[in-house]
């Protein structure tokens, strides 16, 4: 799958409420009340990933979940990416 | 809860199979046949740490966990985060 341009991430962006670069991958910050409901919201992104059979990079800082994604066979952010990226706000309400 | 020396560290370090100093954190990194497996791994670990209130951070790249443990609120390494270590080293099996 074609790597995005910068500029095509760039315009992509604009419609995914809170992603932004992060060197070669887009990514999200999530915070929540405590550890137990950022784990809820963990696992519910896990099942899409593996439905979508493509996996953010998930760091877990007790109620703060940054969720991190890039194609790393393209080399770069695809259209998976950003796919992915609007799947995971979604279920983030 | 006080926080223990270098030399207290790579004392229980030796009893702590996998773990290594990372900066201010002891950290291991554990690796899975999948995505699946590591996060019932990671789910383990959620658990146990709920219940001892004490909560590593938790990098996940597809089947690959990397779990730290610093007690944030003593500045460094305690018998807290040794605690924990023996306790997932335990679930890792």
């Amino acid at each position: 799958m074609a790597v995005l341009t910068d500029v095509e991430i760039q315009k992509e962006l604009t419609s995914l409420n809170g992603w932004q670069r992060n060197g070669s991958a887009i990514q999200r910050v999530f915070r929540f009340p405590d550890f137990k409901a950022a784990m809820q919201f963990v696992n519910k992104i896990a099942e899409a990933a593996e439905q979508a059979n493509h996996h953010p990079d998930i760091d877990i800082r007790y109620n703060t979940v940054t969720m991190a994604l890039v194609s790393h066979d393209s080399g770069g952010v695809t259209q998976r990416d950003v796919r992915m990226a609007g799947t995971i706000n979604k279920i983030a309400g």
